[in-house]
């Protein structure tokens, strides 16, 4: 496809993540921006509406569990896959009516869907060598309800290549970020925090670093009974436990080597329960608690960078997103652990917002799919070549 | 898209279907025919090769016991989509290697899959009305596994626009038999018997009418430890109890009116079990019951069209396909029942292989679909209207 033919179209993105909060949707005008070519995509985005969609609390609750269980009548996810599809058509109506726009402004939509299950790791399957993942949502009932062409099951493909279907994000930040000779890091900080360096010119990496805002989270709830420690204020009115912080920092996740990525199974609330009880006992204050526990967030972070990054590129920014970019105390610690000067820097301060960026990401593989672009990044995920993901269902 | 577009493609059409014996695949050259348009699509049909792909035994076995239980993990349901789609991807370099081809022969290839769960009437599920139906294989595999691109998801895309995702062989009926004045019927004789009528300028039919050959066969088997009536042999033998069969027509299925499906839940092995025990407890010989159970199924299909079709077409033709096609006792009856003169016909006087039908279906499917065609019949369906079923997959 000549790059010639790249034109700007509306394109929503749709995501609901791991944590089931509600669907994010968000509209986006994306446009071929100076230089862009189809093996080097550079876009101009702009936000044009964004809206959190909620679920119905019962449907969340059933959902929650239903994939909690693991287990379900084909009856029940048969049906699912409908049901979320028909909830996912409701965030997009309602993203239109709230910014007063409709259909008719959009050219494309861009599904995420639910993801119900997701296996990257290999393993006979009755006979049949598998690695799998799967995101409910039908494209033909969002594309029905909408009368717009929809492109999804992003994952899937990049699996059916021999990749691990993740991280998606690093196609979105090379053409977000790639384009100026900046070698540059882009931290996600959210339950987990994950990494993306950009180095122009030569291959993107990208994996979790470890925790992000999960453990801290879970310390600010059970010390201070807040949602979690905004702006890092607990933390900065401790003191860091050196002792405590290095025993924590040989967890073994944070030896390996990339491609890795880990989640709650590595360091949610078994884990955490297991640090409280650790904290409780040795009589550390719930200030030095949080600032340890930040500590180890930043800590652990530099310390992939000096193991896994630093020999191949050095970077000069990290840009930051997610919840975690609020907490001042853990920029300061970024920055007091990082082994290089960097600058830091918010997606904000490119345009972008951090808070729909799932959904720009999706925006964005549904348009370079469309225009056939490839649009995943096999030094990230592992596929065997490039390819144009997702499937297309016009309405 | 403008007819002029059109030109003739190799597509594969790949199908496994309720019975689960293997995988149907067969290569088909499509091209459009004189007089074809979009509207009214016109289709030259050559098979290229064919072949059924059987299923590892232990695969088989598992994959009929886990959609008898309707039951399943999420990573099964998960991998199981993965599994099926390498064994349909084996299934398309098997019908390759056999017929001395490759994939650079090849243009598309349309997917059924396998259903692995149906459920076309509307229930609330959490809060949100669904049907639904879910055929596995994924697009993604099979087109990265052959390189070429790949339709699929046709029933689910009839559902999202109100349809009951079946029948779908009535589109392939239109193209294939719809073109001259003839008003025809094209009588499928599997396990049940479906009917699609063509009526050139008129809205199409189509609906099962009740028994193919599934009590036939049951009987046989019991009776004559065959595996079939071959060729109604043993049925030509009896005489039919005019009054067990006139109480058999009592069935409540046959009265129920069009659009109507029915399956194994009606006439399968318990109702066949019942049937047995009345024959045998009332003496009935075994070659008066096959002769009266043959009756069943040729007196039920002609009910069904002087009830539900005559009243708005009389057709001058019956097509057959299936097995049943084969029964010369079978095709007596329906000349007799019938209450008007038809001539009766076999696909293959049409150079259709009946065997390969549901192959060629999902072949025309995916060509039309490729070029913008709409390829479901609203009348037979259900759906609110018609549209291009499948999304696409590009390798």
């Amino acid at each position: 496809m000549p790059p010639s033919r790249l034109k700007a179209l509306n394109v929503i993105g749709l995501n609901s993540g791991t944590s089931m909060d509600g669907i994010d949707a968000a509209l986006f005008r994306i446009s071929p921006d100076n230089g862009c070519t189809v093996t080097n995509p550079r876009l101009k985005i702009e936000m044009l509406a964004s809206d959190l969609y909620e679920f119905e609390p019962a449907f969340q609750k059933r959902l929650k569990s239903l994939i909690a269980k693991g287990q379900a009548s084909l009856n029940e996810t048969c049906r699912l896959n409908v049901a979320i599809a028909e909830v996912f058509a409701q965030a997009v109506h309602q993203l239109l009516k709230k910014s007063k726009l409709s259909t008719a402004d959009v050219d494309l939509i861009g599904s995420h869907g639910q993801t119900i299950w997701h296996a990257p790791e290999y393993k006979d399957f009755w006979g049949v060598p598998t690695r799998a993942t799967m995101q409910l949502g039908d494209s033909s009932v969002i594309a029905a309800r909408t009368g717009l062409p929809v492109i999804s099951d992003f994952r899937v493909k990049d699996m059916a290549y021999g990749g691990q279907g993740a991280p998606l994000v690093a196609f979105a930040d090379e053409v977000l970020f790639g384009h100026d000779s900046v070698a540059s890091g882009i931290l996600n900080l959210g339950g987990i925090a994950n990494i993306t360096i950009i180095n122009a010119g030569k291959a993107t990496m990208a994996f979790d670093t470890g925790p992000g805002n999960m453990i801290m989270d879970q310390a600010a709830k059970v010390f201070f009974n807040s949602e979690c420690d905004f702006n890092g204020a607990f933390a900065a009115r401790g003191k860091i436990n050196e002792a405590f912080l290095n025993e924590l920092m040989q967890h073994p996740y944070f030896k390996l080597k990339p491609p890795k990525t880990t989640g709650r199974e590595d360091f949610g609330k078994p884990y955490t329960d297991s640090l409280i009880s650790r904290i409780e006992k040795e009589k550390i204050t719930p200030e030095d608690a949080l600032a340890t526990l930040t500590a180890l967030t930043a800590k652990s972070i530099a310390q992939s960078y000096q193991d896994f990054i630093a020999p191949q590129v050095r970077i000069k920014r990290l840009i930051l997103g997610g919840g975690g970019a609020e907490n001042a105390t853990l920029k300061s610690m970024l920055l007091k652990y990082f082994p290089d000067k960097i600058e830091l820097h918010k997606h904000e301060d490119f345009g972008i917002s951090t808070k729909f960026k799932e959904a720009l990401l999706f925006a964005i593989l549904a348009y370079t799919t469309h225009f056939g672009i490839a649009n995943n990044v096999p030094s990230c995920t592992g596929a065997s070549r490039k390819v144009s993901l997702g499937t297309i269902c016009c309405p």
